[in-house]
């Protein structure tokens, strides 16, 4: 099974985003990544259920891409695998009045995981060293300083703390698609009736900026793929490739934490002599009346 | 199709739980009951991206059952059908000392739909009047007080307001199991790794009040099945009938609000010819090199 290891960017890499191919299929056809795709999606249920029940840590996922890029999607697929009870989703847009009071981070950590949950960020705190330094909301000096921030805030994160022992892992998935593949998931909002409202003429605008946006995610990821919250470069003009991708590496990152079943609460072993021992229900009783199913 | 309306309890109509058939399958089999439930759970998807869209109101599912009855399976099959982006569960444990300093209903306004959402309530106010009246925890007076208070309350949610103009439905599922079921499943549970840890002694100890709870239920269900938030007895002793009939009252209770999605925010005949007269991407430039994949 390929591990995909080749998207994960290693600390120290310089990134140059138009040099990485957003059709990259590394030999998969659509039919085998999808059936793949279904038992990750399988194991991840699995893998889920045991870091809510296990209660030690939580796992944040970051989604980033240019317009159509396919957060949302990868919220529906990967996040669609996970038991919602253990799920949150949180889409930040552009910072309210409220927010901009304080610092970038701080709407940030109103959504942190809480113990055993699993929280997708769709956008994040990555606008603020991207849309910021594309329409000079601060000047350089400011963004580029978050650079060093965000890395002492994600490796925060990954620290024990009393509420969540092993602390946060962190995976950030860039969706890198192509410009073209953007115009055609455009072309298709815009044809569909069903979709129309998802468009705004912002988004068509913000196109103008592609070459600027390719270079403010190379840097931030350049800057900000480190060895306890790295970044994946998702090619993902094929949704197949990027659903293969994601939840291989989130699979293959939950694997890697050898995540054991709480012991129980109780003694086992009591509970059985005293409630199971005849291995019969205590109450003999005889069934409740079954006459019809209308309570009239 | 079944619509199940058998199963949602008329207002006004005098509830026995002990004569209503936990295996009722009303003629279905679990095949046809499985293959029947897989497409409500795509409709499902469907109408929930739709309210999502419409941003108009919310929906409040209540799920309550004795313990093993299926409120955490329903959330992750039921819930699971939806796009994680738009659903929230909320599990409600006993009350808190800051819980407790306020009135029953506090906490649970705390986790209210917000536009467009759908809100899973694992366990809810009705706690307040089962659980808190076999036990004594409050007066008789207090807990039967609250059944006009919680349908007072499930009204007001009905209501429009300036932030949810259509108001909030809310549909309530009580999970009907049997107490000989219920032994097979904390059997389950007991011999099974992997699920060991939910046990606690305070649940078995919990089946010597089973008779309370079903009068307690009964009565709960009597008196708060109203109009505009009606409960449903689901048989659920099968657990393919439970997904069915809860996801098919689901299904029928979405395509009666008759919802739309929005029009679209910007002018979508100026959009196409502004930006896509010529159906190509306006950017004619050569492709970015792809020439490998690794950002050597």
């Amino acid at each position: 099974m390929d591990t995909f290891d080749q998207c994960i960017i290693k600390p120290g890499t310089k990134v140059d985003l138009t040099k990485i191919d957003p059709n990259a299929t590394f030999g998969w056809n659509k039919n085998d990544a999808q059936e793949q795709t279904q038992q990750n999606f399988k194991r991840i249920a699995e893998l889920q259920e045991l870091l809510y029940a296990e209660k030690k840590r939580g796992l944040l996922i970051v989604l980033q891409a240019m317009d159509t890029g396919g957060k949302d999607g990868t919220v529906r697929t990967v996040g669609g695998a996970m038991n919602p009870a253990g799920v949150q989703v949180v889409s930040f847009k552009s910072p309210t009045e409220e927010e901009k009071k304080h610092g970038f981070l701080w709407r940030i950590r109103q959504h942190l995981p809480k113990l055993g949950q699993v929280v997708f960020f769709n956008r994040s705190q990555y606008e603020d060293v991207c849309i910021a330094r594309i329409h000079n909301l601060v000047p350089e000096n400011v963004w580029r300083g978050r650079y060093k921030e965000i890395n002492d805030f994600e490796e925060g994160l990954a620290q024990p703390t009393e509420e969540i022992p092993e602390g946060t892992s962190v995976l950030k998935f860039f969706l890198h698609i192509s410009k073209d593949e953007q115009w055609e998931r455009f072309r298709d909002r815009i044809d569909n009736p069903a979709k129309q409202w998802k468009l705004s003429e912002a988004d068509l605008k913000e196109r103008q900026y592609w070459d600027d946006y390719m270079k403010a995610y190379s840097d931030a990821i350049t800057n900000c793929s480190t060895e306890t919250a790295p970044w994946a470069v998702v090619p993902a003009n094929h949704k197949w490739m990027r659903d293969l991708i994601i939840s291989q590496i989130t699979v293959n990152h939950l694997e890697g934490l050898n995540m054991q079943y709480p012991k129980p609460s109780v003694d086992i072993e009591a509970i059985r002599k005293k409630y199971f021992s005849d291995d019969q229900p205590p109450s003999k009783k005889p069934p409740s009346p079954r006459s019809h199913f209308n309570p009239k």
